[in-house]
């Protein structure tokens, strides 16, 4: 079940406060500071206080751009000559080809042949250079090989690079820069990257802080991986989140391992009916993969169940939730599919 | 045509820049201080820099808040004891539902009983009791006026109201506020209320700044009143812009016949096109009524057409736009009806 590792978890460095620093400071003239939003009515149904880091408000749609941006933006001009490339249908594969205009390079963007319209059309608004591949991870690799060897260009992982671990730890950091005293930050998981930047962003201004992933049931990797100690990946992932259908890498596990305190799992049904409260409550347009960041909360006992350190005051709980991304398909909504 | 004044246009004294300080400094602890949020690929199609006051955003899901509350706090004892009283099927009657609630006291909400389940159910749920008359302008005023005479309940009309106008003026307050020098501010008009607030609220800190009204063309009393230079209004009003139904009064029309440069009208067709395009781009909810603020600006020629003084630095024009609300039914999206 294991992915043979690429680094070792008890010899890797993960991204210094030094890199995060760095890292901010390349991509925030280029980025939103996207708002922390509140919600007294989703306060009352967590008993708790809730502050929303809302990167779907990001450029791209999506906190990707922010580890992307870092990652290209920092590359010499000769490692950035000959452009990029990297795999991903998804939010990551927009972020690469936005990131990459913005240095005047090419991107070339493998992504499976049946990904949907959407998708291929918002990659392209971005000036990406789709290539497609047959829908398998095997013929992704193969493809991205390809292209790389074929162009010279510069891989991109989406998450097991530490460029684009410090680039996500900066969404953490600007909600703890806005609200000081969290006593919990909350982020969906997949490959890891969000949640890795998360514990090091985050704990990098409140050591204190406890961090929790979020991860749909059937996509769960995570939870397997950090319940057994070894690095697990997905038979399958067919969740309507679909950012969340990778599997943790060498680099995210082991950061994972150190800082994360647990992972909560939802099912399909609650990812649905969290996405649509968010959306009447709030007025903000969050896809699947945010929901499943806040849908443990509303569920009855579970902040209590987290056995946070109560407060000096006794008030009630003060949490982080990380808001993904925003990128959902207009024409019909998650509720309204068959 | 024109409805019988209620006050002298000439003699009229709209509320003051301290009335502006003092429903602000009434109502901040009790509202959002709500983002101004920015869309690179917006600007790219006005020609301009836009900065978008979210009032979608805003508690209740509108900016109706910000005047409701500011005359319901505002009031004595005595005044608030029997409780509130007011006409409306849409924001304003569940604005005036929650802030009764922050008060204490019971709000009477009379409107059509032929209204919206999700409507009735959003002012039910900020506490408000319903009272349905028929669905026509007498009915309304009838059955306004006999829960008045039975309950003694205090009336706060939604928009010829003095404290009305001064609450929704903290809006584009807020906005110059974050944002000093706008060439320009936009804001939608139907009875008048935030537009007036936002003529007194932008130029309370920006003398100079040119404020427009948005309408639809097929609620047109605005755009009709200040090319006569006599209150029109509306034969009928069937815009998807659910909130810009109602036509202006006697104080609303003598505040913006002194402020407004000009009302600038949008077809139903670019209303719906405009709010499926910011809810793509920017990921936030609009209501139509929020789009026709926008709508204007996106039509080729618009933004230079409107004869701003050109900037100093030679640089894009910088404009404010109020988005007023977000209450939309999700069941059935503006672009989905049939």
């Amino acid at each position: 079940m294991s992915t043979a590792p690429q680094v070792e978890s008890t010899t890797y460095q993960p991204p210094s406060w030094e890199d995060i620093l760095a890292a901010h400071a390349r991509i925030a003239p280029r980025i939103h500071r996207t708002p922390v939003l509140t919600s007294r009515s989703l306060d009352a149904i967590a008993g708790a206080r809730l502050f929303f880091k809302c990167d779907n408000l990001q450029k791209t749609g999506s906190f990707k751009i922010r580890g992307a941006s870092n990652a290209i933006l920092s590359l010499s001009e000769a490692e950035a000559a000959r452009g990029i490339v990297t795999q991903s249908s998804g939010n990551h594969g927009a972020a690469v080809a936005c990131a990459a205009a913005w240095r005047g390079v090419p991107a070339w963007i493998v992504m499976p042949k049946n990904s949907s319209a959407v998708k291929i059309k918002a990659i392209e608004a971005y000036g990406g250079k789709i290539v497609f591949c047959e829908p398998k991870v095997s013929s992704r690799q193969e493809v991205c090989d390809r292209v790389q060897a074929e162009t010279g260009a510069h891989l991109v992982h989406p998450y097991n690079d530490d460029r684009i671990i410090a680039g996500q730890a900066t969404a953490a950091k600007e909600l703890l820069e806005d609200i000081g005293d969290l006593d919990a930050v909350f982020a969906p998981v997949s490959g890891g990257g969000l949640l890795s930047g998360t514990c090091l962003g985050a704990k990098g201004l409140r050591p204190g802080v406890r961090i929790f992933g979020c991860e749909p049931e059937r996509a769960d990797d995570a939870y397997r991986s950090l319940t057994t100690g070894t690095l697990q990946s997905l038979e399958s992932s067919d969740t309507i989140a679909d950012g969340l259908r990778a599997s943790l890498a060498p680099r995210t596990f082991a950061i994972l391992r150190r800082h994360v305190d647990r992972v909560l799992l939802v099912s399909e049904e609650e990812i649905i009916s969290t996405a649509r409260l968010v959306w009447e409550r709030m007025k903000i347009i969050i896809e699947p993969s945010s929901a499943v960041a806040i849908a443990p909360l509303l569920k009855p006992g579970v902040v209590a169940s987290l056995n946070l350190p109560p407060r000096a005051d006794g008030s009630a709980p003060k949490l982080g939730i990380i808001f993904s991304g925003g990128n959902v398909d207009l024409s019909t909504l998650p509720w309204q599919a068959a």
